[in-house]
């Protein structure tokens, strides 16, 4: 990729928007841009090259293997969502994440060399902290739901969030593409792929929503 | 409290070593000081004087009420943690604080001041984020235990992460001082008062602990 490109993708996240147009170009050298089609994973890996992603564009999933072998969906990540090693700790999980869209591009930094951009960039440093800290709120409360709301409720708030996220929005519904299985989503909201199909078909008999393979469609009830 | 009081209690402080002693001297001048009680209050206020706190000496617990009013408590903090608006978000969340050890200190910052700190300190900004790394990560366990483990292996996970923080290790046990009710641990562990009451008889029979009203004993099973 030209660093021209480099720079249009950089420039366009939020989070860099604090740099100046010279900063932006020094940080295009150390950066690294990755493109991935649907299925294709990318690895995080656990050397000395632990890397800080940008996700510039598409979506993917975050996932971990069970001790069982299943996969496990943890996160779903969108446009200027970061992922890998963003907590700037070095840790031994075998999360890895996997393109859900047709095609996804991300960047990445090494975390040595992200460490020294924000040391340097007091602005930057500010903003990625904040940054930080409203992904540990959207934690808190994934934590908070699974304590206090039954399953029915995180299907119904999970669907809304989603729909908050990423849903094309019409007169009297919202449609969302359906990219994830019912075994996803029943990983993300703690629960089994029978259950989320039964809430799917309990949900469409009662009008609330509209599902095929392609698209859920919300109703907006009056 | 004096200056030179406080000057100590910042620099005793891991976030705060990476400032020189006149960085140190000029931030206790826009620190604030507390103490409580066992049983008092610290109350987060919501207004424009939002706060972040350091825990500077004894034990809290982060409590929330629920709709049916009962008090769920959300964490436990010991010296050396920071808690309030440490996201440097502004949300409204219903949490306070209460001291659960007999003497509490905490320093605090109102958030804007916090942030200009963060700005003006590269070194300790980067130690900020890499703390609040560290949190994140704490807070992706806790919600790991509560989707993949059942409540027996998150009673005895808390239990072990309680006595590698604060117990006192002899040849053959470990003491830990016994401050939570058996409603706090069933709330930090998403389980019901009976269940850990019977959890803890159960491992006492097991002779894997022992526990009265002032200790948890646990035996190292060789």
């Amino acid at each position: 990729m030209n660093l021209d490109t480099k720079y249009w993708y950089l420039r366009d996240h939020k989070l860099f928007s604090v740099l100046s147009s010279s900063e932006l170009k020094s940080i295009c050298m150390i950066s690294n841009f990755k493109s991935a089609k649907k299925g294709e994973i990318i690895l995080f890996s656990h050397d000395e090259n632990t890397r800080v992603y940008f996700l510039k564009k598409g979506t993917l999933k975050i996932v971990e293997i069970d001790d069982k072998g299943n996969e496990i969906v943890k996160d779903v990540l969108q446009k200027g969502d970061i992922f890998g090693e963003f907590t700037l700790t070095e840790s031994q999980s075998d999360e890895y994440a996997v393109a859900v869209s047709d095609s996804v591009i991300c960047c990445s930094f090494k975390m040595d060399d992200f460490e020294k951009l924000l040391e340097k960039n007091p602005q930057l440093s500010l903003s990625y902290t904040k940054w930080m800290g409203f992904r540990f709120k959207r934690l808190q409360n994934k934590y908070a739901n699974l304590m206090f709301k039954d399953v029915r409720t995180r299907f119904k708030s999970f669907l809304e969030e989603w729909a908050s996220k990423e849903g094309m929005a019409n007169s009297d519904e919202i449609i969302l593409k359906n990219y994830l299985t019912h075994q996803d989503i029943a990983s993300l909201i703690c629960s089994t792929r029978q259950t989320v199909t039964q809430l799917f078909n309990e949900l469409k008999e009662q009008g609330i929503l509209d599902y095929s393979r392609t698209e859920i469609i919300l109703k907006k009830v009056a």
